[in-house]
């Protein structure tokens, strides 16, 4: 049996016991909280028999450091890794999915920060490259400050594949590259997409620039000519919740 | 006299020779290059007096390690920091500029990602404060990506009074908070802007908050509760280029 991971603060936990309170292993709730927000956590758990443990401030703490915790934490079974199949899957039953293809993205704190980003922005899945590429770790689960455990990581042997499974479910393939001829905003991301970025140095390659139904730019008007990954990632996904909102 | 900083590339050497060749002291170019973009770049160095040494590529790798130094490199003066008068004649002489303040930026990985973000999206200069903040050093500069060359960093003993300066000189100062009640993409940020970041773990400080004209919030509809600063600066500074490119 793998180690629990930690989930802590009244949002994240709230998430986890709504969506899938099976992985949690124990429960821990700061014994002089009771506002209505906690209270509403207390009673999801109570619906999935989760018995929380009362303790003091100080307990969570001494756990988790110096961080916001709000006065809950829970340790959960490490989020299970998801297969293409598992992606199929959860692509025909959601509307309109956002994924995140990331094409050989190397750094785990980018790997690390695009999950966190990825869930911020109601990603379904971040699709990742087996070889050449960060894959989860320790790192990784400390810099996605809780996604990784509720973000689903799938790790495929053949991305091209993965790219024409995603087009055979209906999802429209947008590539982000310097090359580009659309801007970032020009193009339509408010349906089925799925938003490829590519790795630190070299960009989307030859192949998977091939597998796009669109490649598109983000703006680039100072002295540097390239952005973070996880910078990119961000401005892409925070483009297709913008058009996805109702006006 | 303190040791010289390198920028590299086509397009960062020809930024650096248009805006600043006074601060260029040695320039190398790869000996065997010849194109267009490059007789570009000997030409502003000519016409700046400045005298390219023509070496083999290899030489630049050398010094560079692996990077795409594109055959150009060049030795510059470190960009002297900004203090708050440079800044309010920069925004006088400047057509609708875009600053971006981070209010309590403690790692340097983010400080230079914002640097680097900031010089993508455009920005007229970075504003830190100067106490509990990451200041210019070498992990900024790394990570800046040749930004930290490029991008005015103005430290300020007193961040209220810079806020106050800015409003003076006709800027209108956006804060991104959770708790703002407009949504990034619903406010106008076409304008003269300061974009206020709050730092890792608070947020926006107090004061800082009562400084701003407007609160704006960054969509969140995952289990995390907060974003990586510097995603969050690349989507508020996307924004704002968006809304600034002509339709």
């Amino acid at each position: 049996m793998s180690a629990p991971s930690l989930v802590y603060g009244l949002h994240a936990v709230r998430a986890l016991l709504s969506r899938s309170p099976g992985r949690v292993r124990r429960m821990f709730a700061d014994a002089r909280r009771d506002d209505s927000r906690m209270r509403t956590i207390l009673q999801l758990a109570q619906a999935a028999n989760i018995r929380p443990e009362r303790v003091e401030a100080k307990a969570l703490a001494a756990r988790l450091g110096d961080v916001a915790h709000q006065g809950v934490m829970v340790e959960v079974d490490p989020m299970p890794p998801w297969h293409e199949d598992e992606l199929v899957e959860a692509l025909a039953g959601a509307d309109r999915p956002l994924v995140l293809v990331l094409d050989g993205v190397q750094d785990p704190h980018n790997l690390g920060a695009c999950l966190r980003t990825a869930d911020a922005c109601g990603a379904l899945a971040v699709v990742v490259p087996k070889d050449r590429a960060a894959g989860m770790n320790a790192t990784v689960r400390k810099v996605a400050a809780g996604a990784a455990e509720t973000m689903p990581l799938v790790t495929v042997t053949n991305l091209s594949r993965a790219l024409k499974l995603m087009k055979d479910a209906g999802q429209w393939i947008v590539g982000t590259d310097m090359s580009g001829n659309t801007l970032a905003w020009q193009a339509d991301l408010a349906g089925a997409v799925s938003a490829v970025m590519g790795g630190e140095g070299d960009g989307l390659r030859e192949l998977t620039r091939k597998n796009c139904d669109l490649l598109v730019r983000l703006p680039q008007v100072g002295a540097v000519e390239s952005m973070n990954v996880s910078v990119a990632t961000g401005m892409l996904l925070y483009e297709a919740v913008r058009q996805r909102h109702p006006a």
